[in-house]
């Protein structure tokens, strides 16, 4: 390979990542629990020489409130590792990247199952750390609330060493402060190397954590500055921690709606942003601000003075920076954050699309992306048949597979 | 279906059941980790109609002594869940069975991981809970010691109650003396009403746990005389909870050696059991009998006195049993428990083979068998091409599956 490419995620979802897409007329709306439907995408995004499928999870529902949840796109689904062990023998080449919690796993048993899936699939595994922010799940484990921000990370920190301990077969035992294991695990070194360790922290102890563990950074940023100023500065944290900027690849989340003209894509656009009920955009907003009483404040006017928060601090500042920049009500808010779940959204052809991409990559404000296709298949179809040939054409992205392993797609290093 | 029909699973053990055969000049060395070589066996079997295959697991290593475990036939193996996963979409209508700890995982998520299976494959999932009784697995889950017999059981009991109550849906949470969990599962109702629920526990405590929450019955028993007596303690127990002999299905292993002749099935049997080394076949009867210093007493005079022990009560009484009544040394009870690790061997010819499963079925001390080839996938192929079209001709075993559940197989009530 010569010239620097980009690196693709084909994050899946159920029926799609627009918050409403289970409104829209070609949704699948049972989607979360086909399997046939998710073969069908990893071979979509594989015959598109995509890095890896990735899945977001949750242990349990999102929503507290079981009406809401029950009108989002994912109120049901797999839970992701039975996912992608089935994906594994569907596909050959793609890489399989799921989200596991810190704070309701022991760290023995999810490098046991990581490890499993890497062999399973010839060295195609990632585990997205995260530390679950979410009072909603603390509640079906046992817990009567969540741990404060900074316990949640230590626990990560000290979780993800021995993980990664374990992957790498260190012979001596683990002996820490919440966790104790002696063995090694009952199975030998991955074709890899070792599973690849991504993360998505935004915050300051989180961004510290990546610099220090992660081979890959999934990250949410609005514009181009937001993408500049997270990836410099993380990249920034790498020397402390005797790494390169090239030991991690920074991979924001993009939601395109792509169309073969510019009005066909404003179309389906607004087709979809219109199917949002408006308490479903607000209890997605403030699940985000991690406050459960936005409804109470009038949906035409600001956003109300918020409390320090506990839950997912990055994505609040986010929401709190938007809101100021330009000064939208809440409705107008909920109906922004909740279409693309807060994330990056691109509206055009594919020529638009690929331009805008190119921007932030060539601008130094990511490595790759993370794609969020509003409805599944039909805007995963429309991406890999528009956008991936349009940058493949300008040499931004490979044409075939070069290796056979997730660490060899991503161009990174095999641990020793 | 009109005569009572005996149920069959294949139990699946990478390179095979027998101890020693990793050293059998036919064996796959490496199997634990190859994928096409399970999705082989799961074919064989599911061309053969057995109910299901099953996952033996325990959350790591098997043995203290590294050196022995790796001269065992399973040192490495895949973790179960994403073996069965992948194994889902590779089958069409067998079950799929995984052991799993009540110890060393939490109810919300591992009702989640047997759902998401259960969707996975169409309603084939079934849970084996185990408490996990050894303390090799504890040392990994940051304990100390293994908790006491008694207090494993009652959280098994808590945590079973939890997950039967997720998988069914009821809508109130639960707040326990061990669990309390708030929400619903973020996953529709099984297609077979909820997984199929397997258990091994022979104790008294294992027993009522096992009459009140099992669907499946595994265990171990070498006599007619000790199986006929277990099955009738356990299906005595039923009606106390409520249930009918016809709800639970007690499938002991049984671990065959077939050939066209008998006397080919002897030297067979003979090849492999004089490759079992002394030391492995020692320590393999040391943690059937929860004790570290077997290894001190000479090795051709008898069992020593045993203390009372906390790890599997049952295994320890079935080998204190068999050592008084045949007068056996410790090498001998370690060979004769260490080739079928500790189930009911049988060597001869299909007509034999079969004559003793007719036996046991008919005379009331089964209702079907797990079976446990002691090479793979040789002996697999052995007793599906000579043993079970033996039983099929004798009526004694389907030769077409008649539904497409593993509820459905296994004739069970779909719970309401």
């Amino acid at each position: 390979m010569t010239a620097r490419q980009m690196k693709l995620g084909a994050f899946l979802w159920a029926t799609g990542h627009h918050i409403a897409a289970w409104r829209h007329p070609k949704a699948h709306v049972t989607a979360g629990i086909d399997i046939d439907h998710y073969i069908q995408l990893a071979r979509t995004a594989e015959a598109a020489k995509f890095d890896m499928v990735f899945c977001e999870d949750a242990a349990g529902l999102r929503e507290a409130n079981i009406g809401i949840a029950s009108q989002t796109s994912r109120s049901i689904g797999f839970e992701p590792i039975s996912l992608l062990s089935a994906l594994a023998v569907q596909t050959s080449r793609i890489g399989l990247v799921s989200t596991a919690s810190t704070s309701y796993n022991e760290p023995y048993g999810l490098a046991r199952t990581f490890l499993s899936l890497d062999h399973l699939s010839g060295g195609r595994a990632g585990w997205n750390l995260v530390t679950s922010a979410s009072p909603i799940e603390a509640a079906n484990f046992g817990a009567t609330g969540l741990k404060p921000h900074a316990d949640r990370y230590e626990r990560a920190r000290e979780f993800a060493e021995v993980v990664t301990g374990l992957w790498h077969g260190k012979a001596s035992g683990h002996n820490g402060q919440s966790f104790s294991v002696r063995d090694p695990l009952d199975l030998p070194r991955s074709p890899q190397g070792a599973p690849v360790m991504v993360q998505a922290g935004a915050s300051d102890v989180g961004r510290d954590l990546a610099a220090r563990t992660a081979d890959v950074v999934f990250t949410a940023a609005q514009t181009f500055e937001e993408a500049k100023a997270f990836y410099d500065d993380l990249k920034g944290r790498l020397p402390a921690y005797g790494r390169e900027p090239d030991d991690i690849k920074i991979m924001p989340g993009v939601a395109p709606v792509v169309a073969e003209t510019e009005a066909e894509a404003r179309e389906k656009y607004e087709e979809l942003q219109e199917l949002i009920p408006d308490d479903v955009g607000v209890a997605l907003l403030s699940s985000y601000l991690s406050i459960s009483d936005l409804w109470r404040y009038p949906i035409d006017g600001p956003l109300p003075e918020l409390p320090e928060s506990e839950g997912m601090k990055s994505r609040q500042a986010l929401v709190i920076e938007q809101s100021r920049r330009d000064g939208l009500s809440i409705r107008q808010l909920a109906r922004h954050f909740a279409g693309a779940r807060g994330h990056w959204r691109i509206v055009g052809t594919a020529a638009q699309v690929a331009d805008e991409l190119q921007a932030r990559f060539e601008g130094g404000a990511a490595d790759g992306f993370n794609v969020m296709p509003s409805y599944f298949p039909g805007e995963l179809d429309a991406f890999a048949t528009l956008v991936v040939p349009e940058l493949q054409r300008r040499g931004l992205f490979r044409t075939e597979y070069q290796g056979r392993t997730l660490r060899d797609h991503l161009g990174l290093k095999r641990p020793v």
